[in-house]
């Protein structure tokens, strides 16, 4: 008996976002799954900072990575999977914040070639403010076992 | 009695390491650190880990940020500091291994912006597997006294 | 007599173009100049294809980063500069069409680096097609004879 | 009677190389073609220029591009191809010189996916000078007649 139905994409991409270990680590919680859109948040968190106490680039890196890899999950075939090939993060304000805010959306569905772009904001009281952006390339797999989900 | 020269880089750089505390968080480590070329290690830890249980690509991107910032630092005066414009992060094999080395080397020490590239590498039984490389472009901050050292 | 307002972006961003002899060289022209966005457009010439006869990705990059470069004009103060820092351009079709268009936003106006997305599309008969995106960091430049306009 | 050994890549570069109709546009010429690197040089010329007078950002783009595709050519079996993902051009001193050398490297040379990097230089009287640098992802094609060679 099988209460889960492969083909819904938020399910899939829920289930993959709970074996991110990292992203417990960091408190990251999914917070929105959409077709080909996909948000993330998380508290700001001191043990989480570089030298001056901001978020550090490489946290805001990995909410936008996974923000984009799972918006692209949701345009894929059930039993295929996504690896990363690159991304490039613009840094554009201080991680300074309560609450960061990842959001990464499909630019391109191709048929092996994803292109995703994203941003991330740090959100207190007041407007939401743009912290980086990411622009970001991954490839389907399929038939792989070793990189399923 | 101040025994800490200013003008020692390796000392404001192992200063402004230990002030990063994401790298406390990932078990990171500085292990050399030149003019123009800073390593830093690393064990695995399953609590970095993505989906697939592979070191999750912010963690990397952590690490080759942090290498190629600290690269920068020693080519800059003592009072300077460093912001990190953009990053861009190439994924080439699975993040698989005991312990992962991250070195960063500045490319171009402009008198603004400076230019660092770098690498990640898997460690293991064996030789060390190229994982990802990293090329960056760092702004030089003179005079705010909210993101020195 | 000076019939031209220098804080007129318009006239700024022209005149700058028609200097820029690479954009006469490939047919590019301004098309729109708006706070924050710009759009060139150029027509198709074999004279600049790679070797599967599509338009070469360097020209592409080219006027991408023309866009992006003339958007940032329209946002800083009639006497500085804009010296590209570094971009990245993703190639999502093949370069096939009877003409292109080419546009760059502001996305981060800040007071010394400005950042900028922009996208390419192909056009001939029916929709536009998307074929390149770009993400770019671009430095204002204050009081430098040389590289002023 | 073939006289062209399908094998040989540095012939079947050259072959490639010679459809590329920018490249002659830019003056272009292969300089030097070895397993994994690939040098590409041309004279300055004004038609190249951007606003300043310099080497336009895009024709560094396309020389660097061609270089590292190149290079890729040189790793790859005799009937496949070789399509850009994407490259990140860092710009690092104005392109000012006679002469402009582009070098490509195959950093990984990966079963679908290949990463390269490259440099530019500018060649005067005196040492070559370091202008950008070029990181970039491409996708090896096999069995699609319409980007072979």
């Amino acid at each position: 008996m099988d209460e889960i139905d492969p083909g819904d994409f938020e399910t899939r991409v829920k289930r993959s976002f709970s074996r991110q270990a990292f992203m417990g680590t960091i408190g990251a919680e999914l917070t929105r799954v959409q077709h080909a859109m996909v948000e993330i948040e998380m508290p700001f968190d001191q043990k989480l900072t570089q030298q001056h106490g901001f978020l550090h680039a490489g946290v805001i890196a990995a909410g936008l990575d996974a923000a984009c890899g799972y918006a692209a999950y949701t345009v894929i075939e059930p039993d295929a999977s996504i690896l990363t090939i690159e991304f490039k993060v613009n840094l554009m304000s201080p991680g300074r914040g309560e609450r960061f805010l990842f959001r990464g959306e499909i630019t391109k569905p191709g048929s092996t070639i994803i292109v995703a772009d994203g941003r991330a904001y740090a959100l207190s009281d007041g407007p939401a403010k743009l912290i980086a952006s990411v622009s970001g390339s991954m490839m389907i797999i399929r038939g792989r076992q070793d990189v399923t989900g």
